[in-house]
């Protein structure tokens, strides 16, 4: 990177902690350019198997070892500044971002519990990934009971809170492994834990807090809603309560041991954390109403500012300062996107064309409607509008002259099918979507905008940074340190986009409108209870290869 | 092929016209032992492009050239004779089966029109092969028409004749080239034609007269059915009616000139002319009422006798002696089996198990239901039980961790599952299904064997040879020389089954009701007007190439 360094220049140190690896990035204060950046892998990556410690974990959970996120502060953040040439003394502030809801049990001083010696082989004690998916029975018990009660919050989820998130973790706790959860004194987001190991100072962002912890109007859900779950779950509440700071608020400074970690001036502004996907909108200059930002990637996150309160069925919550403070911000999501292109490449492509380069190029060509081909994308269960991880993939119009590249781009297709799904939902509920702005690594793939302008109909900018979050983590930073006044005002000046790169092609758009048609009839045929095949083959899947694995054991105890 | 000639054995030559090529087989008489094989491969093939006078042809044809039966007459007759070690002068008789509907305009003496120097260059003078689809807006008027009319005959074929029949491709040649329609004094099956061929009197057989002439209770449509298509088709039933006769009959005996092209005696019996598939019923010791016979390949064609009459919705048809006498034969069809297996294999397996052996071998092991998925196998069309080649391929229950072997597998199941529609849709019509036996290629396959038998819920026989319609043709030889007083017992001497090779597993064949209940509603849903979604993809997959072709030329125009 090169740039001309005036004297006064002042820098800011964006690090987002993704699902693999955490990224640090040195970005100049006044005008948002990126100066030095540098990634550190988790050495534990994602527990799914086994504990560190050799413990076996049951299908369906996803874990992860705090310590690996203070590594990143050791490592990415002082190797990123001597990437930068910045002089350390020049930073003044640091901001971070996290996968969501990623979330930890915890003692009053901060000690996660899976560090406390005698817990530490104690699946419950370690971190729940986001994608920690084991505690889906709790989340329905949830879910049926807030709409037995008519719990006033449950609108605001889209009428579905997720296994993902912390009521249902923390629940599975308590009833999975009590004394963890009686001895977790704390229950936050990692999000949260990481800036109180940068500052020394607890505190909660209004965005997990709204997005993950069911926070609205002020509340949690009521102690009387927690006992009917589980009597002894009333004190969940009083595990996450702290003190709530708005996006971009100061935490506190940075602490003489975080400075030793990071090479960081001891006493700069931390930020309050933050979410992946929301921190981007303000890196892509997207925090007006009416913008909607994708951060599209092995999945997609979909965030947009609304200028009032509306609760639209399926998306995952609207709250109140959650992209940035005086908008209501919006997140809906798709669970399988480019996850479901690489699965293709990977699984179904046959040789001589198992690259996206070549089927890309084989199916660019193609009239809209060539294919004859429709595909719902559910291959990892369907998050917004329909909310069920059980729901999965479809393709329908396959003959003897369908080729891999078009099931390739069926599958292109299908995925903005969806993300126009969420659009409508969204502008239905008088929601504002006016244009879109692309962000994460599908960007690159100029022929998938392209599909999505012309299927959404609407105009594509691109975000001009390859480090979204982390550019958004650090335009927080420079919030918090005060060098603007507002999240709006940084990101005009930091943030970049290219606008309206992709313009939708009037007779594409019209074209794709009758594939879009039966792609809606398909969605609410299999998805909204009419033909529930998809959740039956996955009940006689599990059950068989549940029964052929216990017919083993059986086999392995008579050989025995 | 070793075996101990007696000196007073007779034989046998069975010819098997199939789409690509011919086969003789060397039979003999008393035991049905196979002696000598030899193939011929029609030097035209299939012309779906162009004329071999070069003059290109439209969408969905498929003509041949009738000099290539002749080729296999003097060709593979003498070489499988000279394979076979047999005396010429001990054998006795032949008979041959075609493909059908494959049909053509002649001259009263039995001239192809297309060997009329004058007319070699149209189109509709050659042999429309039975995969020419260019007459499916005929058939559709003449369903309607004999729907409006309440004709008679119309249930035995399931309520809808194909497009690939007589009445429809007659009617195209009438509409599109009057002057050859006017100039065939006769249209006749390829079957009849090479027997006329053989013995030089035209004969018509009761098999193809009846499924694809529309020849039910000894009438043909009527002229005023026929004038109501088109005033001037009232005179087809003229082209088409002849000596009619059973199946195992004699048609007439060796010509010089035939004697002379394929080196057999003069004189000996000539059987009358059958269908593939039919044929191969009497050489799988399978006409007993209540025996389906399954020729599977590139697609399926089921036939079984029935003691009785009923008309079968769906069905291919129903006639008096179809498969042999005395008995009424049904048949039904799939349109695409091995076709899609070898689809998949070729287009949608990834390099390392893109074959059907590993593909095979991954998937055996799995207990039923463990991929998680249902396919609609209609790649090529549903011929039975909807008659609509505009259907297309479903599958459904995809996820990323779907592999390359669990979609293959799921598709031998969707086969297995159009397999028993079928035997439902009889055995509710009252006609007994009590077990199967298969011929065809794909014989071979254990596994997909297995999985018949177990979604069928019924033993499942194999063909004891793997020439069944040239072995079957023999039989049929047999009979017409006196060799045998019947098909049933030249059938019971000379076939040959191995019984109840597959029977189903109790436990697999429950766990498939589930699934095939799943398949069932798909196939309602899609094929019966629920959603029309395949035929809508079908129509625009075609607007949208046609446009893009016509945009084509007019930019070649305007460079031109």
């Amino acid at each position: 990177m090169t740039h001309v360094d005036g004297a006064g220049d002042r820098y800011v140190v964006g690090v987002d902690f993704g699902t693999l690896s955490g990224r640090a990035l040195v970005v100049r204060v006044g005008d948002g350019v990126e100066l030095g950046t540098a990634v550190h892998e988790y050495h534990d990556g994602v527990l799914s198997s086994a504990l560190p410690t050799g413990r076996p974990l049951p299908p369906d959970w996803a874990l992860q070892n705090p310590d690996d996120y203070r590594d990143v502060l050791r490592h990415a953040v002082p190797a990123a500044v001597s990437a930068s040439g910045v002089d350390p003394a020049a930073i003044v502030g640091i901001g971070i971002d996290f996968t969501a809801c990623t979330v930890l049990p915890a003692s009053a001083d901060g000690t996660p519990l899976c560090e406390v010696p005698e817990l530490r082989d104690r699946p419950h004690s370690w971190v729940k990934l986001w994608k920690h998916h084991a505690a889906q029975p709790h989340a329905d018990r949830i879910n049926a009971l807030a709409h037995d009660r008519a719990e006033p919050w449950i609108g605001r989820y889209g009428g579905k809170i997720s296994a993902e998130w912390q009521f249902a973790k923390g629940l599975q706790i308590l009833e999975e492994d009590p004394e963890v959860y009686h001895r977790a004194e704390r229950f936050i987001e990692a999000a949260d834990w990481i800036v109180w190991q940068l500052c020394g100072v607890e505190t909660r962002n209004v965005c997990t807090a709204g997005y993950k912890g069911i926070r609205q109007d002020g509340r949690y859900p009521s102690e009387s809603f927690l006992t009917a779950l589980n009597p002894a779950f009333g004190d969940f509440v009083g595990k996450l309560d702290g003190p709530l700071l708005p996006l971009g608020a100061r935490a506190g400074t940075l602490s003489a041991r975080a400075a030793s970690w990071t090479g960081l001036p001891e006493g700069i502004a931390v930020a309050v954390g933050n979410v992946d996907a929301h921190v981007t909108a303000a890196a892509a200059q997207a925090v007006r109403p009416g913008r909607l930002v994708a951060i599209m990637g092995t999945s997609t996150c979909h965030v947009v500012n609304g200028s009032s309160l509306a609760e639209v069925a399926g998306m995952c919550g609207v709250v109140d300062g959650g992209i940035s403070p005086g908008a209501w911000g919006y997140e809906a999501g798709q669970s399988g996107v480019g996850d479901i292109f690489g699965w293709f490449v990977e699984h179904a492509a046959p040789a001589g064309v198992a690259s996206h380069e070549r089927l890309t190029e084989l199916a660019a060509g193609q009239p809209v409607g060539a294919h004859g081909l429709v595909a719902l994308d559910w291959w990892n269960g369907n998050r917004s509008l329909l909310v069920n991880h059980d729901l999965s993939g479809l393709i329908v119009g396959m003959t003897l002259a369908t080729r891999a590249q078009d099931v390739y781009r069926a599958l292109l297709e299908s995925t903005a099918y969806g993300t126009r799904m969420i659009i409508e939902a969204f502008v239905d509920a008088g929601v504002a979507v006016d244009d879109l702005v692309v962000a994460g690594g599908l960007t690159s793939n100029e022929f998938l905008m392209q599909i999505y302008a012309d299927v959404t109909n609407r105009p594509l900018g691109i975000i001009g940074s390859a480090q979204g979050p982390a550019l958004g983590s650090a335009i927080h930073a420079a919030v918090a340190a005060g060098a603007y006044p507002s999240i709006d005002e940084a990101s005009q000046a930091m943030g970049r986009v290219d606008e309206a790169v992709y313009r939708p092609d009037p007779d594409r758009a019209r074209a794709y409108d009758a594939l879009y048609a039966e792609y809606r009839t398909l969605h609410d045929h299999f998805g909204r209870g009419d033909n529930d095949v998809m959740l039956r083959l996955r009940a006689i899947r599990n059950a068989a290869v549940e029964s052929a694995a216990a017919a083993h054991e059986t086999t392995l105890e008579t050989v025995g």
